[in-house]
């Protein structure tokens, strides 16, 4: 069940690289707000100056990679034109406008005369990056980094190498025009590297993969570096008794179909066994008109399902327009399935009960849990964050959508006079832990 | 490196306790804060009614232990007498009162008009506790766990066997007579249980373990679960050239021996070349005058240190009498030195120069960075938390010393009224983002 044995110890340069992003991440620690929105406006401005270059080198590597018979689908993630470049260095642009993460007070407790401690956020230190494909995303991570005062080394495909190769140039001559250090970014070439960077643990405080679910469970099973970031998305939409049936077929779709692929798409509707005929009347065909194949449980199928679901159905993340659909008897049914099956992401009630609503709400341990709308909500921009550095199905925070608040971390600052801990054990001072104005 | 295959599959037994701690969870999740009060007052009554038969399971493992040949040092640890029951119930009492981690909104926010989406504290769900030795750790973890919403699986130490079955059984004797399902307590017996329990992931949300160094890593590097904790507790204290010499012994003599098997207390003395020759000449005499063993680099070994430390004493938590100095030539070697064998648990600087003081503070990633007062501060209680939960040297929060709020994480809530994300796509709507007062 683990590969720990098989991942390579890591090479003295890896070692040197590292120990370089660490120091440079200690400056970066410390800039001030406009330093960072500085340092990113200069690396938005090389970007510019530098997208021949790296559409240059982009029409490289896709030649090469569709020699090598890469499929169509992963040529048109590679793909980074003009435009597509554009858009990069405007989210970029954005990012910078972004509140400061950093140094946001959230304690400050005089524990006695003159000893005064106090809560800060402070970035993590050097995030571990290793993304699939898309190239763009060496933009948004870099930019996410450095805004949070965090260092990145990134690892992205060998296919986007050339691509990858020159943003970085690029993104670091920014960085030399500016108070932040280029070696804050730093790129991995080889899949080696990569590797031995899950072992980078004390070195590196967080590692995010951007790809498929099969990268990001190999990467949580192959390091001791907290991982951000979800394998699955087995997301449910539970049709109550109350429902209403125009309003949860409308959500069903939206939550199916909007943009299947996506983590926060459904795979599992649940149905009340007391509407499921009347629902499952439109519903099918509704479905049947967008191209969705529908696998159900015993009753669904004598109310039309077309196809037979198995057990592995209900925890499986189709990524396509398949959806399972079961019913059940009661509410309590359909808690039970999606505490058996879900993965903690997103799960909806449509009702028109409030009651049924509260008690859905309250019992799914889910990150997100809706009422009344779609599942499709569950996003970093649609919450208003602004940027996502990703979306957590761990239980302990950050979890759900994650902004740059999931690039920080804080640290206690006491500070006193001469002052041990002797005295208060003694009973000589005793502490007045008086809460002082944040 | 990795010995999960060692670790066994859970019996069909624990997987069934687990599954009724779990559903216990979600209903202790629901609870208010008055009733998760009122029934730690059942839980101290019931002790307080049982604690003839508690002091007495504890005589007869203390007998069994001594036969057995338990060491003195872990008999008074196992040792549970009427005195330190009643303080163990008293803090039971006093957790009662700590205000309700749970329920907190922490955003408020309208996506668009009729679109509300909520964040707010819940429990983790259900905690995994491994302790050794001390019986009354039951009573304190059981408090903590039930204030905050969580169901908790223990498992203590074989010693403690009969001891830890008759507290517990008072704990669910309490939870009878309140509101609380007395599910939400369950105690593991052997060992093998103790150790399937780091297999329940999905299951258990989070293993804190309690007890030695060793227990803790094996733990960490045996689970997928998240664990709340720490090995290593490697303090520094750094005497600036510019320290008032005369707080900086105060302040060392503190962190070294108000309590020296704390994680918190020092392991290692920095101190700059300008002051050494002035400070060790006071802290040699001191220190020896108080029977701690001192190790020194070459440097404070020519400035009447008498034994020469090890390349390995400088990561060595010695948890006992025993110091490690060296001098250095600036504040960088100093950070440098930390930054390599420190532990991000708390380290210190003593100066009057606050230009230095800033500097080390931002500069040391530890979870607690201190001027001018002792490392020993580093505590929930002296924090003013109320409860300590564990100390987590970990970079991501929470981290430090932890409260309640470390057995807390928080959910989504995203309320509508048929609203679907196609119609931002399309822009028809478009969101508002306005945050609503908390």
């Amino acid at each position: 069940m683990n590969n720990f044995n098989s991942i390579p110890e890591p090479s003295s340069d890896l070692l040197k690289r590292a120990v370089s992003a660490r120091k440079a991440a200690t400056a970066l620690g410390q800039s001030s707000d406009l330093q960072r929105k500085e340092a990113l406006k200069a690396m938005a401005d090389s970007l510019s100056a530098r997208s021949r270059q790296i559409v240059d080198s982009n029409l490289k590597d896709l030649q090469r990679s569709s020699e090598e018979g890469l499929s169509q689908a992963l040529l048109s993630r590679l793909k980074l034109d003009e435009n597509k470049l554009r858009e990069a260095i405007d989210g970029l642009r954005r990012v910078a406008l972004l509140d400061d993460p950093i140094g946001l007070r959230q304690l400050s407790r005089e524990l006695d005369h003159g000893l005064l401690l106090e809560r800060l956020t402070v970035p993590l230190g050097v995030l571990g990056i290793i993304f699939e494909s898309r190239p763009d995303a060496v933009i948004q991570i870099a930019s996410l980094a450095i805004r949070s005062g965090n260092a990145a080394i990134l690892k992205g495909g060998s296919e986007a190498k050339l691509t990858n190769e020159s943003i970085m140039n690029a993104l670091r001559e920014g960085l030399e025009r500016s108070s932040i250090k280029p070696e804050s970014l730093c790129l991995l070439t080889t899949r080696q590297e990569s590797m031995a960077l899950l072992r980078l643990e004390g070195m590196v405080d967080l590692i995010i993969p951007r790809g498929s679910n099969d990268l990001v469970k190999f990467i949580q099973d192959n390091t001791r570096i907290p991982v951000l970031g979800h394998a699955d998305g087995v997301c449910h939409l539970y049709v109550d008794s109350f429902a209403d049936l125009s309003k949860a077929l409308e959500i069903a779709i939206d939550s199916k179909c909007q943009y299947p692929a996506a983590c926060n798409a459904i795979e599992t509707l649940l149905v009340h066994s007391q509407v499921a005929p009347s629902f499952l009347e439109k519903a099918i065909p509704a479905f049947d008109k967008l191209g969705v194949k529908l696998l159900g449980d015993e009753i669904s199928c004598s109310l039309g399902v077309d196809n037979k679901a198995d057990e592995s159905d209900w925890s499986t993340e189709y990524l396509d327009l398949i959806l399972s659909i079961k019913v059940v008897n009661d509410i309590d049914e359909a808690l039970d399935h999606i505490r058996s099956y879900g993965s903690r992401h997103t799960d909806a009630i449509v009702t028109e009960d409030d009651n049924a609503a509260n008690r859905f709400l309250l019992s799914v341990d889910s990150s997100g849990v809706y009422h009344n709308c779609s599942t499709r909500f569950a996003d970093g921009f649609r919450y208003g964050f602004g940027a996502e550095v990703g979306i957590s199905t761990q239980t302990l925070p950050p979890r759900g959508p994650v902004g740059l608040e999931g690039l920080v971390t804080y640290r206690y600052f006491l500070r006193g006079d001469g002052h041990i801990a002797a005295d208060y054990s003694s009973g000589k001072r005793s502490f007045s832990h008086i809460d002082l104005r944040l």
